[in-house]
């Protein structure tokens, strides 16, 4: 046995059993690992960007980390990105990067880099396996690190004789999870005293975060507040969001500055469930950097270690509020009165919630065009709802691909902007390579339309002919057909809000991936 | 003024004139500077490693540096890959990495990121700017340090507050660029004497690499050789050669392995003119890890910091050799016999050598097809040959973007493997928004091909299923002439060496992006 066969072996003993690929030639002995392993299943993306976004995907759905393989510190560069998105929706990933045999990394071949010194920045857990006989226990703390809660990225870091050398047959299963810690009830004293005794229950914001924005957490928290009068609110951007109609619907602080902090202007007390305390996503001058009021007074009921559910229970509990209903949605009929026409930021929202199938996976990237998506999808029939806490753009179509893999009986949706699709374009071709049975509709504005508004917020000038070099991405459009079907993607455009229906309908229907231009 | 002014003027004055750029929120205030000066050519790329792979490009051409754009840690993190190729081609590039405002930072906002640490495994130097009034000042330091001998990659990261805020209006000019460090007399005394007194002087070889390929330089090391009989090899890869019909060829040692070791294993002493000693790109089980034999006996000329040309100079003429001629290659004719049929290995390079233009800038990223393309083209009219010296894939692409903007009067050819035209595929859109007239050759082989010898290699299995899922790019195949199309881009397919000529001699005659499809 080598040390890359003792770390698959000691992955699949931990039921780490998808490896998301794009290995080079200092990988090839793990890939020969692999290879004699096919209960592991590899998952080939043609960039690196792809490899970790679908990492952090399945985490989303499967509650558990998949395996990465990337080549060297390049092949770690093109997968950052992503993996600082991962790193902000906590979700838990193993990856081994591919490093030179230790005693040749001094001669400084052409693709050395400082490859531990690239992985800190995105990384919880950062090691170098030092010879084969410790690469077991290393992929080991590693699982351990990306299981724990919250989910942390660990980065492993396998020099070639570390993964070619021979070593003892071994494998190490982790011990069983360790328990959350318990709910601190001091706390939840403290909490309930504070929501039984408010003057103005409605200026007290329950902020939801993480796993608390999941079916039974908010369960909990719509019936706090249905007792107390007290508001609900998630984070601006959630790794996953149960909802639909017969589920609490928790509305989010706007990702706008503006409308994020008149959102929150009238809150005077803030209970943090999972959260944190929210920051504009950018300065700008003359604005505040914190959205919340600065007198604001601020409770933790608990943070993304502790187990959120349970705490919202507990709180739910002492305040005698368990028989209380939570207040939902009434049920309306989405297909009566879809609009038509042209679509607009307004109404395509409508068509997304009239064809959008119970169970649905919805990954949402639409950035200016998505921003009223959320409205009438809450009164879809329940389905999880993806969006990226860490703000870098580029993660949707991976985190389909990963999505889809760790739950394949659903329907996966992937909204998304026209700029941030090309970013990780490649992924396509996984889609279709694993037959996934995503939708993935590209929002077409031909520019990236949230900077105009952004140029303004900082008190730019009105573009001229070098700003709109940099900001419209005409001259030529892109043409998405051509490059779905450049992946082997079946593609089509639409330019009517009717065909569009259509068209998702029909892809719903079908199996296996497909591409929707939505012209805007 | 603001800082982003401050910076833009410091820019222009110093000759930066051309930006290539994604930006982001934090860069608005950048981009409005931009765009109130229009002499500064700005262009886009939609994803970053376009962006800082043009830089590259533009550098090797132009012989000075281009600005990058990058928005906060994810921009330049997607365009580490290829400032990990530029800093091997030792490319000078200037980024600008925005960042939040200092004041928002410790918010720790989404997308904050420790972006010095991410910039400086790739980077010879970092700096945050803290105030306005040092932006200006702290640009020009940048441009100093990229415009240097060698090149080098500086990246400045400003702050959203540095940016927008007021400074006094000023920019800053370099100082006359320093002169190169003279010949030192001494090395080239000992050198000679060397060369002189070698009782077998086909054992000692001038290893050359960096400006040393370059004609004029490449033309005194030819005379040296006649002179004396000693070898001329280039390193395995060079940022520029020029090369073709009437310059010295000098061959470069092989990249694979075995044929590396081969080729210097009769090597006693090497003089290194702008080259160091070779590492294998991989370390392999029981093989060397350099491939100079590890007696041979090493003279430096000069390194990439010194006058590589008129060191080479100095050497002729303490020799003697100034007046004899370099034996060069005998015209053949390269379009009698063309080879028919199916493209090979080892037929595409004589298509190519018999269609290429004088003056033509040929990017090489063709890792297994193009393995015998240097043999005929070195029969071809005088040219520009552009290697990646850094071996991270996904490098032509861009690079033949910013080559193409640097000698807008000149032809590129870039002929890439299709594995590693996917990381950046991206850079075809830009070729046809700024209608840059390259002709990109895809070598379809659907596969890494080049990872099936690599696990040979290192003594791998034959691949199974696992290992083939992670080494095939088929099924579905990519369909490059639809993913040209997509970008905006003519394409198309061939499957014959005659429809490869034909292509080629249209696509060279035409302006204008082409893309070819070359089946193998």
């Amino acid at each position: 046995m080598n040390g890359s066969q003792a770390i698959v072996h000691t992955l699949l003993a931990n039921s780490v059993d998808v490896c998301f690929a794009n290995p080079g030639t200092s990988e090839m002995h793990f890939v020969a690992a692999l290879d004699a392993n096919p209960e592991m299943r590899c998952v080939l993306g043609l960039f690196e960007g792809v490899v970790t976004g679908a990492a952090d995907g399945y985490y989303r759905m499967a509650d558990k980390p998949a395996a990465t393989l990337l080549h060297l510190g390049p092949g770690l560069s093109n997968g950052l990105a992503n993996l600082h998105n991962a790193r902000r929706a906590e979700s838990g990933v193993v990856n081994i990067v591919g490093q030179h045999a230790l005693d040749h990394i001094a001669n400084d071949s052409p693709l050395t880099s400082d490859i531990e010194g690239l992985a800190w920045p995105v990384s919880h857990w950062v090691h170098t396996t030092k010879s084969p006989d410790e690469a077991a226990g290393d992929v080991a703390v590693a699982v351990g690190q990306a299981s724990g809660r919250p989910g942390r990225v660990a980065t492993l870091i396998l020099p070639a004789d570390a993964a070619w050398g021979e070593c003892s047959p071994m494998q190490h299963s982790l011990l069983e999870k360790p328990a959350l810690p318990r709910v601190n009830s001091d706390r939840v004293d403290v909490i309930a005293r504070a929501l039984r005794e408010a003057g103005d229950p409605g200026s007290i914001a329950l902020l939801i975060g993480g796993r608390g924005m999941r079916a039974k957490a908010s369960e909990w928290a719509g019936r706090i507040a249905a007792h107390t009068g007290c508001r609900l609110l998630g984070e601006i951007k959630s790794s996953r969001v149960e909802r639909g109609l017969g589920r609490v619907n928790i509305p989010q602080v706007p990702y706008p500055i503006d409308q994020g902090l008149s959102t929150l202007a009238n809150v005077r007390a803030v209970i943090l469930v999972g959260a944190i305390e929210p920051a504009a996503y950018f300065a700008y001058p003359g604005k505040p950097r914190m959205l919340l009021p600065s007198d604001v007074k601020t409770y933790v009921l608990a943070n993304s270690s502790d187990d959120i559910e349970s705490s919202l229970q507990a709180l739910c509990e002492a305040l005698g509020a368990q028989g209380t209903a939570p207040s939902l949605l009434k049920a309306q009929s989405l297909t009566q009165g879809l609009p038509s026409g042209k679509p607009t930021v307004d109404t395509i929202g409508h068509v997304i919630a009239a064809s959008l199938p119970e169970g649905a996976i919805v990954v949402d990237e639409a950035i200016t065009s998505g921003r009223r998506l959320h409205d009438l999808t809450a009164f879809s029939p329940p389905h999880d709802w993806l969006e990226n806490p860490g703000g870098s753009i580029g993660y949707a179509l991976p985190v389909a691909v990963g999505a889809a893999l760790a739950d394949p009986g659903r329907k996966v949706l992937a909204v998304i902007g026209d700029g941030s699709a090309m970013f990780t374009l490649q992924a396509l071709w996984t889609l279709a390579r694993e037959n996934l049975d995503v939708t993935v509709v590209i929002c077409s504005n031909r520019s990236y339309r949230i900077l105009y508004g952004e140029l303004e917020n900082v008190g730019g000038p009105k573009p001229g002919p070098n700003a709109e070099r940099m900001l419209m991405l005409d001259g030529p459009s892109l043409d998405w057909p051509a490059l779905a079907k450049g992946h082997g993607v079946d593609g089509c455009r639409v330019e009517t809000l009717e065909l569009f229906y259509k068209a998702l309908k029909n892809a719903f229907a079908g199996g296996g991936p497909h591409l929707i231009e939505l012209c805007m």
